[in-house]
């Protein structure tokens, strides 16, 4: 009988909205689910562009034709999206639109990118940040992966490591501490992977919610990080892609990573790995994600990220009314609350749902150094942020929250 | 800096169709371009059924309404197209929606079922097959890989071997020989399976082919396949889906593993797997499967695999006409055709090209057990087989097509 792959039993922790579930039901009796405000899951909350469905529906409506008719596209991706992509993100940065790979997801992304690397490359994931990192890292094996903390003190921004890494993990703007990395700190990171020829890994998925000036929304604009890293993008985020599924990496073709003895280009085996693993993404979908970078689109989709980051701004400003600490907000949907008299996580949590009917995330969801915070996700509407804040004012003063 | 995945040095073998636009490029002056009547790749060649399109189209639409906001699915897949799945497919077989996992393709199950193994799970794969299985178990590091080979004098029917193996890949009907494994061959691997605790991982794609009385459309209609069998299925091929994406596999839940000393159901380490490496399938696409598995839905595919089936009829008797031996094109849109007078896949190939425009497959790019043949994908048209006929015809004898 076949033996399962060993590193299934390394795998650790529950996932947190499973955990968050079992705590539901545990509570149905004091909070019932129907008066909950779900801020949890970051996850859509306004309706699809209609100039995206749009250019969706003229795709499947060209494929019952026969003139219009689609078979396997290729497993990177249309030139027709790269090329928008390209004019719409990385025009004045240089990347070319073979250093653009589509896929149907950013998580995908950063969990196949380890298929290219050997079980011994020394990886750093900032922390606390998406748990799928640490995950895919130990499914795939790999021996050597160490957390960078990213604390209060410093702003939540990982500190450049005295050790050498091969592969880092940056999430930026992070999920779940809501925190961009400004350009000189990417421009630190760029530095540091010169040095020790490593790779930098970010996952921008959220870039689309940058605003602050000194946070660039593309690492590319640092001078030296097409030598040493690959950025994931998604739709999922900035045009409401979670249930279309599109989303993109760029690997620039200098980026090397060494064979042996020799130096090779990382792009062509990604290009191989895709080419075998895969069949790529759908093509509606792909024309779909072409719309949301025209004119009309971009509007469109760009309106829903503004109001989701208004949404951000307000529910900070009542949280801080109430007297909590509150990061993030600005580059990104995310707030990120610290506890209240030194309460754990999971208390707060509590708490904030006892009282408020708010539901946010424990931070400890997101790895160890997440403790002591909860997330609330603003990927939501203004009716639920102002029944929200209703909820809020019955609040005095944190001291209230914890003395549950 | 990171090293390279060593597997990817193991690699062997240029892509075939890569091969094949090689050899088109070199034969350009006596093979202009727009002569070429393609009967290479297998892929879809009628539009997109009216009542599927109709499937995404309101899915789309839907999502553009606040009534209809649709965010991440389930990682495996919608319960509505699950329980689609199994009445169409698997009513009378027992077959619960829970082992139903969904999937953007087929390729993407038969390559990512390996991350649940363990690097020495012993592995026997059908060749001449899909390329992708032996490229996927070499990028795996899969240390233990033999080759079954499936041989004119057997039928193409793979012997069951004396040796144990742990997973056995078996495509059925078969690509490219179109061949399908009757009811009593997958009973006596049934048994194989029982015997030795293996798992027989059935790639079975092109099921909606099958139309001989003796070839069971589901393995599971075998007794104890259950408790050994997962089954690949796709809507590439059955629904004309190739650049839409979506499949699905069936892990039955008595289907066990060994974790250390102990026996474990496989299907919840799928989950798992998916549950971080994916977010699941395009939601208007899941809806695009439902209902191409709906009355009207499955009439409409039906007919476009009727039609293929009787293109590869006409074809396969308009070949044996020249004198060609041919195989397939019952169960299966390929034809399986033996090289006259012992030439090689890559002579007989390049004939067909010179004397009839014909584009074909050699079988050498299935496997060295494919050498001697070529493959004839009748994805095509009513048209196009109209031309290769005639084209045909003005071969008189199969020594004519070799004397080049």
């Amino acid at each position: 009988m076949a033996q399962l792959n060993s590193s299934f039993a390394q795998l650790e922790g529950t996932y947190i909205f499973t955990l968050i579930e079992e705590r539901l039901q545990a509570l149905e009796q004091s909070v019932p689910r129907d008066k909950i405000l779900n801020f949890g899951i970051g996850d859509v909350a306004l309706p699809l562009s209609s100039f995206v469905a749009e250019g969706i529906v003229r795709a499947v409506q060209e494929m019952t034709t026969v003139e219009g008719i689609h078979g396997y596209g290729p497993s990177d991706g249309y030139p027709f999206l790269k090329s928008a992509i390209r004019e719409a993100e990385f025009s004045s940065l240089g990347i070319k639109e073979e250093e653009i790979f589509i896929s149907d997801g950013a998580n995908s992304d950063v969990v196949n990118i380890l298929d290219l690397f050997s079980e011994d490359t020394s990886i750093a994931i900032m922390s606390p940040s998406y748990p799928v990192y640490v995950k895919a890292c130990t499914l795939k094996g790999m021996r050597n992966v160490d957390l960078l903390p990213c604390l209060e003190e410093h702003g939540f921004s990982p500190q450049i490591p005295e050790k050498k890494y091969d592969l880092i993990y940056l999430c930026s703007p992070n999920n779940p501490t809501g925190v961009a990395l400004t350009h000189r700190e990417l421009a630190n990171w760029v530095d540091y992977a010169k040095k020790h020829e490593s790779i930098l890994l970010v996952d921008a998925a959220y870039a689309s919610f940058i605003r602050s000036k000194e946070v660039p929304a593309s690492i590319y604009s640092i001078e030296g990080a097409k030598e040493c890293a690959i950025e994931c993008r998604s739709f999922s985020k900035s045009a409401g892609f979670t249930a279309l599924r599109c989303a993109y990496a760029v690997i620039p073709q200098n980026l090397m990573i060494r064979q042996g003895e020799k130096r090779v280009s990382l792009a062509s085996f990604w290009k191989s790995r895709q080419n075998i693993k895969s069949n790529g993404v759908s093509y509606p979908i792909q024309r779909g994600a072409e719309a949301s970078l025209q004119k009309l689109g971009q509007r469109e989709v760009r309106e829903q990220v503004d109001s989701y980051l208004q949404l951000a701004a307000k529910l900070k400003g009542a949280l801080q009314t109430c007297g909590f600490t509150c990061y993030g907000g600005v580059d990104s949907p995310y707030l990120w609350v610290k506890t209240p008299l030194g309460v754990s996580s999971w208390e707060f949590f509590e708490s904030l749902l006892k009282k408020c009917y708010l539901l946010s995330i424990p931070g400890c969801g997101f790895g160890k150094e997440g403790e002591g915070f909860v997330r609330f996700s603003c990927f939501s509407t203004r009716e639920k942020i102002d029944l929200a804040l209703n909820s809020l004012q019955s609040l005095r003063g944190n001291h209230v929250i914890c003395s549950c």
